[in-house]
């Protein structure tokens, strides 16, 4: 089946359900389609405001986190700043989608290891560098591709993403698009899911194994 | 273990997470508290709105309630008011919990097929004595227990149960809340989880088996 996952590094959920789907890859044998996508610019679309926001759900939600990042087995903290400004990360991850895409998990991962991993710099060059070198791009080619975010191109494409994701009905990050290959390349046939607590679910509607988060 | 179940018939992910408790019941060795609580004093007290309240949330809404519903085995359409005023089911659930525990899950469950599985009236008298009769309870002591819905005692009982949920951290429905019966019967240990999604998690931080919602 073809997965389509948009997420931004700024979510912690897609963090988790990232790390499921390139678990269950082979398993699933998935064609698994990473969308970078800006979750701000759905949130102001679709006037929806972070979960955390409400003040009794935020101590429930860092607990939340933490025992769910625990069940997963993925090294999570807890940024400094949240939500913290993904933009200029986001805005990488789109250059690399579209000009270096095999390094597109690695990239992921890593930045997503230095911001809830280590409450590590994502904002300045420098700190976005570093991330393409822990992701095994060498420092002068991660400094060309952190160059290339002030594209206008690639602004437009991280949102023209943001757009698509929005018009194909998402109010939050991760939100992942399923749709079995048999049916076809056609629009029609997707089902969207959010968060990452639907997996079991997923699989129970696919006919596939589901082993927990760990395979 | 001690498993505290805050509900409201309004709720239909609530009405998933009972049966999977109920199910769950002697497979967790777990003494099952029933409590009924009112949703939308929970709402009102914390800030919180219904998730669907987000026009662009809605339709997904709709759907992840079928699919799951589907997936647990649950008979679950939809009412056609949506959120139902189910004060006055709230305050029946509150009665039998205080008067005719035995009868709490099967009266539960009759008054969410009535109201999520038939679209029937639980808002009247009449419908609630029905729900009354269909959960094995004689007409003449179903007309009683719907009598004693206007007592004060009743009415202030169920406002206690609302209150006390907001103040141990709730802020939407279900909610529920799970101790270790070794730990004794202290404040202490109690475990929050909202939602219908978190059962493989709390069988994961408890050693017990998940074997799916239909164990």
């Amino acid at each position: 089946m073809k997965v389509e996952l948009f997420y931004d590094i700024v979510s912690p959920y897609s963090y988790l359900a990232f790390e499921v789907f390139c678990r269950y890859r082979a398993l699933w044998d998935t064609d698994l389609v990473l969308r970078p996508a800006f979750l701000g610019g759905v949130m102001k679309a679709t006037g929806n405001v972070p979960p955390a926001t409400l003040p009794q759900r935020a101590p429930y939600l860092l607990r939340d986190v933490h025992r769910t990042a625990s069940f997963f087995d993925v090294k999570l903290g807890f940024p400094s700043e949240f939500p913290g400004n993904t933009l200029a990360a986001m805005r990488l991850l789109t250059v690399v989608e579209r000009e270096k895409r095999e390094k597109l998990v690695d990239l992921s991962r890593a930045l997503w290891q230095r911001h809830w991993g280590r409450d590590d710099d994502i904002k300045t060059p420098a700190g976005l560098v570093a991330g393409c070198v822990e992701a095994g791009i060498p420092q002068a080619e991660g400094e060309k591709l952190v160059e290339r975010t002030g594209d206008p191109a690639i602004k437009e494409a991280l949102k023209a993403a943001t757009d698509e994701v929005v018009a194909r009905g998402a109010f939050g990050f991760p939100a992942f698009f399923v749709k079995p290959l048999s049916r076809g390349e056609g629009g029609d046939g997707d089902e969207m899911f959010f968060g990452s607590d639907r997996f079991e679910l997923l699989a129970h509607m696919y006919g596939l194994p589901w082993r927990g988060p760990k395979p």
